[in-house]
């Protein structure tokens, strides 16, 4: 630590100090034992505007993830392994105990609770814990009750977030004003992008209301929101969304938002088919609704609705008599399902960003060839810089992981290194991904630096050997995500290798790059339908040797044999079931180098050749000869 | 139909047309509008004590599962595919209407009474359903509750069984009087072969329960009892368990059943350790034991408790302050995971199962080889004799289903035909399990009659194939069942073939034949855990055709490499996981006539050679030379 940084960290520490006695002295006003302040906003979105990092702003530790709980005498910050040292380095141990998740006796959230519960029982009192209910799902809430009443821990949800409240007091509220919020400009995506209009998408929403036995829908999801009023917005990074709220009715249907950011064009277009209004006005306007006519049956997702909607709800004091239905927000089954023309936009969207990654590959064995020293730091700059030189490119879909050597083995490595020169041996892992406007892309390649070692070889290719095998699997209809993890990995268990994480995630079309409810993993259960788009992206990862990921995004399609196109074997099915398969969305070639093709079985080469020989087909059109020269080399065995 | 059938039939159209107008004069006192009969009994067993066949003894219709609805005026029964046939011969359709569950234009329950309640609230009234609460699951009222309720219907839980009353009214009382109920002899097994005290299983529950954070645990489930208390009866066909219920607490435990059929020194052994309570006494001592003492916290299991138990918990009248904690039953889980003594016994008495089964097999060759004509009937009678032949032999673990050609086709083919003679060319699907004193056993072949065709041989090496798949692979701690179906699948699918059940279920020792929490299905997402016994059965069904089912059952083993027994390429895992795998406890011979070898890979092709080997190995001693000589000769190729 240099001198400099010293100072900060000093600075940063009195700030945080007198920044927890300002808390603490709200907690003795609304006779609180602890505060805590979860690193959830009010949209449950995965990446925060920067308004409400308010973990950030009052503990100074800037990671992404990580619950932070404020006691009159203690505070405690509990983070995963990815942020074990970003912790040590960030966070003063006289202001907060770090609890390193994961590591031999550090306690988790529940378990400190639990224990200060405990404590309080023992003195006959509780140890009541304050929170704002609109930063937590209602699934989280009944955890909690479930887990910390019983040891004493009285759960009091309170209005108004405590740290805004704090932040709003000098001398912040001069020194650090708070930052903008909610005020990127909307813009509509043209039917002839979004392949289905405003009023169609509000009539199937209503059906499925009905069907649920339901006829108020309150969605407080960003993503969802944007896909249903075909709008887009950059309110938070990476995710192109704005700050909403919408409350669907059978007859009605209100947007809640920052309405000066419309363009009045836009507004006009809108208004009849939406009635606008100030984001401020959701929780009455909720509120009002139910309370109108009694009976009303409102469609909520436990998981997905933070408890501050569900308390606008059940509030006794307003007298609410509506019945909450609790189930899936029937838009998430609608959006993850593409349309044709969505489809052919992701397409697009794709081989613009395989381009730009494959003309990174090239660049970095360019620059290795001819001994240029780079660092993970130059090969995200120009991944980064091959995205932005296509057309309508709107901004990163997520921060580039760029992970040389040792650091390829830490699966959420989102920090390129300046530092970090590449070397003969090292792997090098780009997990990366870019808005276009008409798609979001994500892919990972993993390459060797100068000759590999035969057990670098030996990991690739059974990875290389998972991910073919998911790419590759013909299914019936009903086949779900956890049955497609289980193929995915069979393989490599033979070899004795794994990876900690799920084998795919939905992706949005020109939205979230992670988007439910679809997904490949033990956890999912939902059945892959045709039109989901899912990233393949099996690993192994080896601590202080290096890491390997091949992830490459799919479209379902379904397969089933017709009239039109008839079974290639021509056998008709006897039990008459669908059959679905995977169509590749990104096309960037595997590292030959890396392969050993003795390891392949028949289908697997076949596969691989099919693969290749499309990347060549797909890409030479747009490429300058030499690229092409270099691709056609890459992608010949 | 002949004749004399005719007169049964109309007999017995005429008794439940009585029945009916006995149930519906009980309908009116009570104010209902209809009454559901279910397949159900107070402890949700898969298997119905005759006393508790309501609906058979109701309907007429003897099929194992479907629920019938008595209104005033219709009856409706609602059969699966499986009953269509039956349901049409046993039943007169004037008395009630068959719906045919997956027929087009059939309604289910959900949707007949959905209509009546449209109906009754059009009329500005509602149709009051009752039932037994005790023949129903919570989560199953619930989603009664959300699916009826807001189309009209109320739901109304009475007390004591409908079908009941009417049973002993007269005519009936007399003319068909109740079969006896929970009058077999208590037998205890000693703890050499269950290997665990009942001391010791309480201290387990015990320290479950607090980990759960309740100290209350009312159990329903019988085979669950069972184990508790190393304790069987024959109450029920098939599974070897007791009617009961039992009620765990921090400090004591209780016993209900009828405490005559339990012998003198028994009960001396067992009272010091449990109270022993008449069967009546259950539903007083519950709510006084929570009635006591306020703030008892009760662990109840909503998938696996009737409503029966719930509202005994909940009675407002009682006013029981007691919390509901909801969760899984400890029992299911600690019982699953057999310890060491378990699967020894396990390996005993399917090592007698097999025998039996491969001397059936060669019976059968034989008796075609001399051309003596035999029926499914006959097979049945023969393994059933070779079972019975074996020591400790106790009963059938299921109906033996013995199914020849496009019979074979039927998965739950229950009736072996003894007008149905095998033929050259037929399948022959033959699933049947016994009970010995060491353990429960369950296993399907299917073989050719005759000479198969290439079709027949392909269709039958591709589900050997996934039976290989899913029984040779490594897996690591963690992996649930349904990453398991998926890497069963993935080569039948590639086929283009697939089936409609699950790949396994779990086995008790000396228990159910089908027990939980573990499985191997796209539905189960609880992890394989070592000393778990599960079954791998994949097939392949063409109705018309016929049909193919491999079944083993196994025992989950754990493999991790450890200083004895180091891994086989000798690389430590740097990750540290636990590795799992799979030993087979069934030896039996696959058919030869029906293995493409060239569709084997060289793995696949190793277990078979390994497990042929096995077969001969494990079983020659115990067999007749002339038997040996025929299984080496079928275990070769």
């Amino acid at each position: 630590m240099s001198s400099t940084d010293l100072v900060t960290s000093q600075t940063l520490s009195t700030t945080t100090q007198e920044k927890f006695a300002t808390l603490r002295s709200l907690l003795v006003t609304h006779q609180l034992d602890g505060y805590l302040v979860t690193a959830a906003d009010e949209h449950l979105n995965e990446y925060l505007p920067e308004a409400k990092r308010r973990r950030i702003w009052l503990s100074g530790f800037s990671g992404s993830a990580g619950d932070l709980l404020v006691g009159q005498e203690t505070a405690w910050l509990f983070v995963d392994s990815r942020y074990y040292e970003q912790a040590d380095l960030e966070v003063d141990p006289a202001l907060m105990q770090v609890s390193k998740l994961g590591l031999e006796g550090q306690k988790t959230l529940d378990e400190t609770l639990e224990a200060l519960g405990r404590e309080a029982a023992k003195a006959g009192s509780t140890f009541r814990l304050g929170f704002d209910p609109f930063t937590i799902t209602v699934s989280q809430f009944r955890s909690f009750e479930k887990q910390l009443e019983p040891s004493g821990v009285s759960l009091v949800p309170l209005a108004g977030n405590l740290v805004d409240r704090v932040r709003l007091q000098q001398p912040w509220l001069d020194a650090e004003p708070l930052p903008t919020y909610a005020d990127s400009r909307l813009f509509y995506l043209p039917d002839v992008q979004t392949g289905e209009t405003i009023a169609q998408k509000l009539t199937r929403v209503r059906e499925k209301l009905q069907k649920a036995n339901a006829d108020v829908l309150p969605i407080t999801k960003l993503d969802q929101i944007a896909w249903l009023y075909n709008l887009r917005g950059w309110d938070v990074p990476y995710n192109p969304v704005f700050i909403a709220y919408t409350i669907v009715t059978a007859a009605e249907a209100y947007l809640f938002t920052n309405l000066d950011r419309i363009p009045p064009d836009l507004h006009t277009f809108l208004q009849p088919q939406v009635n606008l209004l100030p984001y401020e006005a959701y929780a009455e306007t909720l509120k009002a609704l139910v309370a109108q006519a009694p009976n009303h049956r409102v469609l909520l997702d436990p998981q997905h609705t933070t408890m501050g909607t569900y308390e606008l709800l059940t509030d006794p004091a307003a007298a609410i008599a509506c019945k909450i239905v609790e189930g899936n927000n029937p838009i998430e089954g609608m959006k993850a399902r593409k349309n044709a023309i969505e489809i052919t936009q992701m397409q697009q969207a794709n081989l613009k960003a395989s381009r730009a990654k494959t003309r990174t590959l090239k660049w970095v064995s360019d620059q290795f060839n001819s001994d240029q020293a780079l660092t993970e730091t130059d090969v995200a700059a120009t991944v980064e810089r091959f995205y932005a030189e296509e057309t309508d490119f709107q901004g990163l879909s997520f921060n580039t992981i760029a992970g040389a050597g040792a650091n390829s083995s830490i699966v959420h490595y989102g920090t390129p290194n300046p530092q970090r020169v590449l070397h003969s041996g090292d792997f090098l892992l780009l997990d990366s991904g870019a808005q276009y406007a008409s798609g979001t892309t994500d892919d990972t390649r993993t390459l060797i630096v100068g000759d590999p070692t035969p057990e670098q070889i030996e990991c690739y290719t059974e990875v290389l050997k998972a991910h073919i095998n998911c790419a590759m699997q013909r299914f019936p209809k009903g086949t779900t995500g956890a049955q497609l993890d289980g193929i995915t990995r069979s393989t490599l268990w033979f070899a004795g290798l794994d990876y900690g994480h799920g084998t795919g995630h939905g992706v949005g079309a020109f939205l979230n790059v992670h988007e439910g409810p679809n997904g490949i993993s033990k956890k999912v259960s939902e059945p892959l339908e045709p039109g989901m788009v899912t990233s393949i992206e099996p690993g192994f990862y080896k601590p202080g040797w290096g890491g390997i990921r091949l992830e490459n995004l799919y479209v379902v399609k379904d397969l089933t044999p017709t009239d039109e196109t008839p079974a290639a074997d021509s056998k008709p099915d006897p039990n008459k079931l669908s059959w679905y398969g995977f169509e590749s969305l990104t096309y960037i070639p595997f590292d030959q180098r890396l392969i050993d093709r003795d390891r392949l079985d028949d289908r697997q080469r076949e596969w691989l050749e099919h693969y290749n020989a499309a990347i060549v087909a797909k890409l030479s059109a747009t490429l300058s000869p030499e690229e092409v020269v270099w691709l056609k080399d890459v992608c010949t065995v």
